[in-house]
């Protein structure tokens, strides 16, 4: 069982597919779009947190973590060793996926016009309501209390605060397990390089 | 704020009433005792994985884990590299912990008795339904699914097969965020090579 071929889109990479069925079916949880993402940190120590899936990158695989550039450390840390892997489990469904990539730290202080323009497009697709978490106590956690929004205001038309780092994880291999139908599946990325990849797929 | 003196026992370490309170107030949620478990493997590769929570080791906070010895590049790489980061997020009472520290690996070419010993307790410990798992299809992953069980038996009595390998996860530091109350405590063991060891807890 193979991938699309050389022309395959982004969008039909086939692990997408099973991805957007679990959301689907899981949708009626809140943290269904919440996954925890392993990193290594200083002195080779992993490091693991509970994040928020931020969609896709436009035309792209590449997955949207919405972080805090006061995590100044951690920043630093993925900037050193980019290295990540998303271990994502729907506690409805019962599938697992782990999908391990290179990350892309994106703040605002970023020398390329079109990561700063990609962290513009993605500031302004998150809600307002998520945009406010920049402002809020607790960097580098997912706020699920939003009581302390209330005492502050944003402009919606305003661009991205300094504390907004976009983070994507451009995936290389994803490891899918049914825990239901006891299926598993591995796929691989290809090709290296290429905005849409190819993929190949064993069971 | 300070963990308890010296004398503090395993059991009063300060973040344990925590996690205990989190899993009474989520006991409805099967899903409540997997966590993701973050290593290091070949290449500084992070590597993340749902597994489940199997109880503290007696007398001590180690956190027990069941693996499967087939996953013989995921043991060989912790015994390589033996950190690892839990992050146990607790969907219904929305709190977080991220527990780091040093994984013990017990499997049954452990030239150490207390070790083989402890792998004995554990295996026992466990439930005849969860033994099974080890005899299943697939390895390193939770069986939720157990339709393959019916077709298998094993005795009771039995002593841990040879797949059985059971992994400790010795805490060092704690860090815990409640996403309702915004509370975030972190706790950090100062003291090395003491079963109960001491702690400092800090806002």
């Amino acid at each position: 069982m193979a991938g699309g071929g050389a022309a395959a889109s982004a969008l039909s990479s086939p692990w997408r597919a099973l991805l957007q069925r679990a959301l689907d079916a899981n949708a009626h949880l809140k943290h269904s779009t919440f996954f925890q993402l392993a990193t290594v940190g200083g002195g080779g120590r992993p490091a693991n947190r509970t994040v928020v899936f931020r969609g896709f990158q436009e035309h792209s695989d590449k997955i949207q973590i919405n972080t805090d550039a006061r995590s100044n450390k951690v920043i630093g840390e993925i900037k050193e060793w980019p290295l990540g892997e998303i271990c994502w489990y729907f506690t409805d469904s019962w599938e697992q996926f782990r999908i391990s990539g290179i990350i892309d730290v994106m703040d605002g202080s970023s020398p390329d016009p079109a990561k700063l323009q990609q962290r513009e497009r993605a500031w302004f697709a998150s809600s307002v309501k998520s945009r406010l978490q920049c402002l809020g106590p607790s960097p580098g956690v997912p706020v699920a209390n939003d009581d302390h929004v209330k005492d502050v205001h944003i402009d919606p038309s305003a661009g991205p605060v300094d504390a907004y780092c976009l983070l994507t994880l451009d995936p290389e291999k994803v490891d899918y397990v049914n825990l239901k139908s006891n299926q598993r599946l591995m796929f691989t990325r290809t090709q290296e390089g290429d905005e849409s990849g190819d993929w190949m797929a064993r069971k």
